[in-house]
């Protein structure tokens, strides 16, 4: 259609981003229906209502309307606001994209992976990763040849990358983790020549119902507004969002763990308190939610280990935790267990693992996933391929698939190229911690008094409020100049010299 | 568009009815979750997702590519199967039914109803009425008004009554509940002369972890798949089907309430029963679910009360119930257990009444719907009308609004009209019960050894599996021929007769 003004093309650039706001709501309460309450068979009828609406999000986002419209507004970017500017800027690139991918690909792809992710946590309940290996093939192969479409020119697993974290690519992130390796590894080595840290009372019993009253504390304390933020349980804890009223976290219960779900509490809360803060402004458009992967690892991560494992924070919460837990902690005092909780031992599961080998676990995802990509190594490969990286950069033996490449229900989910935020949101979020000392002084005295009211004031003013309306790359070097990985090389050497000793 | 052949307009009938279930699907799983896991303010952000959803729902209802394939189709009706001829008879029903009312209005109405949800909940929290008041009367005028649009010939009232029963009326209502009445206010009056029964056991302290633990033994012993049927937790019980492998039932555990949950767990079963058992063929068509609300309750009220309340299906069941609450029920047996889950005794509350005085509540509801649609009585003076019903139909005292008008959910539902088929369903269920006695023999010899195999394959044949695929009256009358109250009435005075020793 022609627009007969500016006005009525802005018009219908609302409207257009709300509609498929409604639908992205839809689908994401799908998707959480179905990771918690929904019963186990009830994937055979959701397959048919993701099909179709899968396919009109797809027909919405490609549609020829849209493309006049942006076209129209294009041509007229200089009259429009900053906002206006980037929502077009980010609907043009999902429109090019969706371009690229034919639709009944791109429909399928969505039918597949919600098969899927029933297949993946039935194998991994059953230990069973020749079940779950037909999907991931599929997967593999849907992501290396999206990566295709979405930019030909790269090499495929640079084009994944670029999906999580714009700009990102494997030269890059070789040249971090490799300095991270250099700076880990030898930490590790010092670590293992010292006494071991007791933290053998971290798997006591912790009854479950205990443990969900701990969790409604734990949010508390970090200050999420339960109006707006819910917690539910899943297989594996993660967080969406619908809208900044609306947002779920989720978490997994072990009654012999009370570490597990205390710091994905955390972690998750983290993502939440991104996307509470965002400006109201960014509802039902695109440029609503944080804007990559990397900058919410950093927000997440920075609430769980730079807060949430700090001697400080501890301090302040410990004499709650041992309020729900009086029998299990008689014996432990705050030392003990903020010493067992930073407790660094090369193990299996990345999400317990210890904020020093972390990043381990992080980069043996990552080599897999460039290998499978790259076509290097073949999806039945990945269990022997996976426990001998563990033993190589952990120097652990995988006793089988479930604690080993089954653990993590990101490749189910068709997330190929993600890992990398949560290690890259690691180093972000330790470069934030200094920014944010240099402008606020010492931070760490309000955490031990339990108020993160200034800090979250300050990643709020900063990194929240402001959604996906900067891009990662601008929106970190506005708040903290240049990204340098040596920010959080120097965290970890400090915090776990002190920690264990070492000097 | 012109259609070539009858294949292939069926095929997009197929099309059309799989689009608009994927929908409906959708918008279910979004009022489950306000329901039960969403934080309280999400329905903020959830009003333009209801908003743009019903728009599209509502549009793809009445536009002018399904009027033409009904009329090609319906010009061909002699070359169909009955299955065939009753979808077009259903979308036929819903077209003209959606043509009648403004697009415009039915949005408003959608987004009213997602508001008066959260705002009933909070109200009756807070017992505050006038809090309410608006909303239900925005909803009185809208159905009112929907009313004239659905059959401007009839009254009103009739014309909602329609909606949830076809074909019934107020002069048909008005004559049933006068013979119902007829036979239990006499009962009343006979067991008001006898010693009361003893049942403050059941209001002891049941710890609500125990009382999920018995939903799940329930939910076993009716014999329901929990790899198709979920059950959450909400103020009000419900049940709410996606698809015949995806049912979901909700319960509410008081701790000092052991009936509360155990009967509507047993009641919302007996829905899910219903939808289970239905045929796949009409999974993803207009025939998938029930048929009407009416055939619904009696489905449901035969689980909670024929079956559930009977003296055999206590026998089977209560030396579980004591294993799960041994200390509470240590000086109960299985005798004083079922003459307490029986015992009759106007009280305040609709979903705790008993067997015997349930249908004066619903006649409360009854005569207040009918005033409130006629005019006769305007939204603020409900509370004070029904406090008189309750006074004049019980004989109890209705002390404040939570536990009076505000207690059930339906009108904020929107839904007018309802209310009826609870007690028109526990009356076909009576009827069922005789039928299935003349067919099966003594099905309460199962029912004893806690098997009701035969008896819910006897309501799957005859019931169950049609969904909607029979009309209602033609469903009955086929299962159990004219349908006639004194089945229930002579059921109610056996049942109640030997219970008190009336006799």
């Amino acid at each position: 259609m022609q627009y007969e003004s500016i006005a009525q093309a802005l018009e219908a650039l609302d409207r257009t981003q709300k509609t498929e706001a409604a639908y992205n709501h839809a689908m994401g309460v799908l998707y959480l229906d179905a990771a918690t309450a929904a019963p186990k068979g009830s994937y055979i009828g959701r397959g048919n209502t993701m099909e179709v609406l899968s396919r009109v999000i797809y027909d919405l986002s490609t549609s020829p309307e849209r493309g006049e419209l942006l076209s129209y507004l294009e041509s007229h970017a200089q009259e429009l606001d900053p906002v206006r500017v980037r929502q077009l800027e980010v609907i043009r690139k999902d429109y090019d994209r969706s371009h690229k991918i034919p639709a009944e690909e791109f429909v399928a792809y969505q039918v597949l992976l919600n098969d899927a992710g029933a297949v993946w946590e039935k194998a991994k309940n059953e230990n069973d990763f020749p079940s779950f290996a037909p999907y991931l093939e599929k997967i593999v192969d849907y992501n290396r040849k999206f990566a295709g479409y979405f930019n030909p020119e790269m090499a495929p697993y640079d084009a994944l990358l670029n999906e999580y974290e714009e700009g990102m690519n494997m030269v890059t992130l070789d040249a971090f983790f490799s300095q991270l390796r250099n700076a880990i590894v030898p930490l590790i080595e010092k670590i293992s020549g010292k006494p071991p840290i007791d933290d053998s009372f971290l798997r006591r019993t912790y009854p479950v119902e205990q443990q969900r009253r701990l969790s409604d504390y734990l949010m508390k304390t970090l200050g999420l507004d339960r109006n707006y933020c819910g917690i539910a349980e899943t297989e594996h804890p993660f967080t969406t969002n619908f809208n900044n009223k609306d947002v779920r976290i989720t978490t997994h219960y072990y009654e012999n763990s009370l570490a597990s779900s205390m710091y994905s509490v955390i972690h998750e809360g983290g993502h939440a308190l991104y996307e509470l803060n965002a400006d109201d402004q960014y509802n039902a458009t695109v440029l609503s939610g944080g804007v990559s992967m990397g900058i919410h690892e950093s927000q997440s991560r920075f609430y769980e280990n730079i807060i949430g494992r700090s001697r400080p924070f501890i301090h302040a919460i410990f004499p709650s935790i041992k309020s729900f837990f009086p029998e299990q902690l008689q014996d432990v005092d705050e030392e003990m267990f903020y010493r067992a909780v930073n407790k660094a031992q090369p193990s299996l599961i990345r999400t317990e693992s210890d904020e020093l080998t972390y990043s381990l676990h992080i980069m043996v995802r990552y080599e897999i996933e460039k290998q499978l990509i790259s076509g290097a190594l073949s999806v039945s490969d990945v269990p022997a391929r996976w426990n001998e990286l563990y033993r190589e950069y952990l120097g652990v033996e995988v006793p089988n698939d479930r604690q080993g490449c089954l653990q993590d229900s990101h490749w189910s989910g068709g997330s190929i190229g993600y890992f990398p935020s949560y290690a890259l949101g690691s180093a972000y979020g330790a470069q934030m911690l200094c920014c944010m000392q240099q402008e606020l002084g010492d931070i760490y005295a309000d955490v031990a008094k339990g108020d993160l009211s200034r800090i979250t004031g300050w990643l709020k003013a900063h990194i929240h409020k402001y959604a996906s309306f900067k891009k990662p790359g601008v929106l970190f070097a506005e708040a903290c100049g240049k990204f340098d990985p040596k920010y959080y090389t120097d965290y970890l050497t400090k915090k776990f010299t002190a920690l264990y000793q070492l000097d």
